[in-house]
């Protein structure tokens, strides 16, 4: 073979590691926990960002940087709920980065925020890829996408922190099986917390943001 | 609105013309001429790309970029043409940027090199965004992808500077029409070349060729 392959995928990844430890050491230095969350577009993330504010929002000041491309009104609706959000326009670029997370941070301003949450693009390929230096990765899997979805994405489910299973209630109409999903997510990441929500029922949330609540204040305790 | 809109896509493009500026002006204190070629997957850029390394290489020393991950053997293919070759695996990445193209660059080695084309990923959309500080764009469409694709993709076909379309045996199969094509895309972009080819007759692209030698020793002479 009288030519080289170069993985430049590598390098844009070890740029975007860099850049992502910036990121955190910049969020620890200023006490402010950030979270990644992750899923398809219609995976309910905005609906779950809401009732964490509800949730979340006595007892930390929270930030919102919205990134899902598809949904202008998102900004709108989570900036009523009462968080500081900036929407950020990606322009169809599928995923943030670190860099565009950092540039997003210092628009957004972390002062006096707790917690900041970046709605990531509604996409489960892509955005796994890039670690934006978050301290938590939340995906989200919503119960028409089908329990067989860690056998086709299975990098997200293995670099996610915490899946919540939205839209339980239509689970019987989707033939959707909880334990399956969950045998299969074990066999990809066995420390993936798994919770599973329905929005009919926002008291299903509560575990989730129990579990939440801890994390923030175990890494806050530092 | 209490919210602010931040369009991360204009920074990032804003970055990706600054490094492309730099690619520009490295590439152009070497004498060193750089072609981004751009089509769809199967449009026919590696057969053109063999056409055109048979034409020009007698004349010029002729480097290649393979980044079209869809096909690991065209690289051996290249290579076995008589161009110095180097193969870039995007591992899914949509597109090349002028970042990963000056690190292909690096990679490959200029020196001693006259004309360097970089076969980017196969799309006919996120690489029309990316400046990576080529000399020229040469775009291909394919008689089968239809007439009417400047209409689907217009940013291509606004940032190139020349069209070759491929496959103009198969024009009367698909009910091709080269001057409605023509229209479309002179309304997009006055200045841009079109030739008409076909891999049945080689001799085809002769008249492209000789406006590209045109187009390189304009830029040589500088």
């Amino acid at each position: 073979m009288n030519y080289e392959i170069f993985e430049t995928k590598e390098q844009v990844l070890a740029d975007n590691d860099l850049a992502a430890r910036q990121n955190r050491a910049s969020l620890q230095e200023r006490g402010c926990f950030l979270i990644n969350l992750m899923g398809s577009p219609g995976a309910g993330k905005t609906t779950l960002l809401l009732q964490l504010i509800a949730a979340l929002g006595k007892r930390y000041r929270i930030g919102v940087m919205e990134a899902d491309v598809d949904s202008d009104v998102d900004a709108k609706t989570v900036s009523e709920a009462g968080a500081k959000v900036i929407q950020l326009h990606t322009g169809g670029l599928c995923h943030m980065d670190a860099d565009m997370t950092r540039r997003g941070m210092e628009r957004l301003g972390l002062d006096g925020l707790d917690v900041v949450i970046l709605e990531n693009i509604g996409n489960l390929v892509c955005p796994a890829e890039f670690d934006v230096g978050a301290d938590l990765r939340l995906m989200l899997l919503s119960v028409p996408e089908g329990d067989d979805k860690p056998l086709k994405y299975p990098l997200m489910f293995t670099v996610s922190d915490v899946l919540a299973v939205t839209k339980m209630d239509a689970a019987p109409v989707f033939d959707f099986d909880l334990d399956a999903l969950t045998a299969r997510v074990r066999a990809l990441n066995p420390k993936m917390q798994i919770f599973p929500t329905t929005a009919k029922d926002p008291e299903s949330f509560a575990p989730l943001f129990a579990w939440l609540t801890e994390k923030i204040e175990e890494v806050r305790a530092q």
